[in-house]
């Protein structure tokens, strides 16, 4: 009934939403910060797409390699039940009953669930990976989209705050309207965001907004800071 | 047995350990790739404070924020639980057996089980959020002081493939040094990162140099074809 979560079809819409409002707030931030020293957008420009190469692939790519990780670990420990399970069924079946007795159940009931579970081996080795070592299957090319998706995501996203500063020469001209559609974009990002994991959507694309703000209002003050020092 | 997870003891260094190796990617392939467009380091040092400043905002405050919708989100769904389990008990206790039936258990022995379980509402609602909804009680302030770690070890890892810069004039020169100690220092933290949640520490080390290498020659390549352009 409330299972909000593994929404499978709006997953990928789920992924570019985060990769855009992560990519609209970081290089947003910088461009805000580089404006607050340099009156050139040329330079705000090569250190945003900088920023944003750098960004999606550290994104992408170290999203790739994490989900190629969880697979490879997820089958280890899978090998590692099934031996147990042959080698020493008698503690296996311990374990299961360790985990019911953390819920209360009598202990001759505990015995019967593990029984019972230890007739089918594959359901009994599912179980206990999910329920001692709290291990989901990994879905291997789920990760590997998911990923590409959202690197992309943060390159689109980023191209939004330094578009200005593609079209207007002065830093500090194009940081008002980089300012005016990076915050609105990341309102309208965060309430989708908020919206599609289950969250309140109007508190979250407000934090969302608060986050941007934050982080550009900081980074230019500290270039500012540098620069006058 | 093969319990590598919730090692309390090493959390916040394992917090230290991820701040660290991602502040030491991006400001790292920022820096590179400025490097290709402007010969002057000060610009670089610039862009780079501004950089770190926003990424550990943006990660610190977006982790701290996010902690605290997790905690909501568990509490709004734990009082529901509750509510439920009062008003429709028999389904609730059909939600019990439709977990068990997932695992071969015969019919009476799902029957036996529910009851008993339904005997401690504050069990029964327990196993109902985990096992049923997937979710575990958060810490609050674990994530709090999680999220502040990371953002910290980010700035201090965003200095070193930055210090180079401050330190010499070329911002070419500078680059050397900074390749040099930023690789190494991947190197080892990436080693680290991978022994604290248990995956294959010299691959693990060599992943991670790899992508903040790629980001980085990514990065140089985008700057120096967008400013000869």
């Amino acid at each position: 009934m409330h299972k909000e979560y593994h929404v499978t079809g709006s997953e990928t819409i789920r992924d570019i939403v985060i990769g855009m409002s992560d990519g609209l707030t970081v290089p947003f931030a910088l461009a805000a910060g580089l404006s607050g020293a340099i009156s050139s957008s040329g330079i705000v420009v090569t250190a945003g797409i900088a920023e944003i190469v750098a960004g999606s692939i550290a994104m992408g790519l170290g999203g790739f390699l994490a989900g190629r990780t969880e697979v490879d670990h997820y089958n280890s420990e899978l090998k590692r039940e099934y031996e147990e399970v042959d080698r020493v069924p008698e503690q296996e079946k311990a374990e299961v009953k360790t985990v019911f007795a953390a819920f209360g159940l009598s202990e001759s009931l505990q015995q019967q669930v593990a029984d019972e579970m230890a007739k089918d081996k594959d359901k009994w080795v599912e179980f206990m990976m999910r329920y001692e070592l709290g291990l989901e299957e990994p879905q291997a090319n789920r990760a590997t989209r998911s990923a590409f998706t959202i690197g992309v995501s943060y390159i689109v996203g980023g191209i939004i705050p330094l578009s200005p500063y593609i079209l207007v020469e002065n830093s500090v001209t194009a940081l008002y309207y980089s300012c005016l559609v990076t915050l609105i974009s990341l309102f309208v990002f965060g309430y989708f965001k908020s919206k599609l994991t289950g969250q309140p959507a109007l508190s979250g694309a407000v934090k969302v907004v608060f986050i941007g703000a934050l982080a550009a209002g900081a980074a230019f003050l500290m270039a500012r800071l540098i620069n006058n020092g």
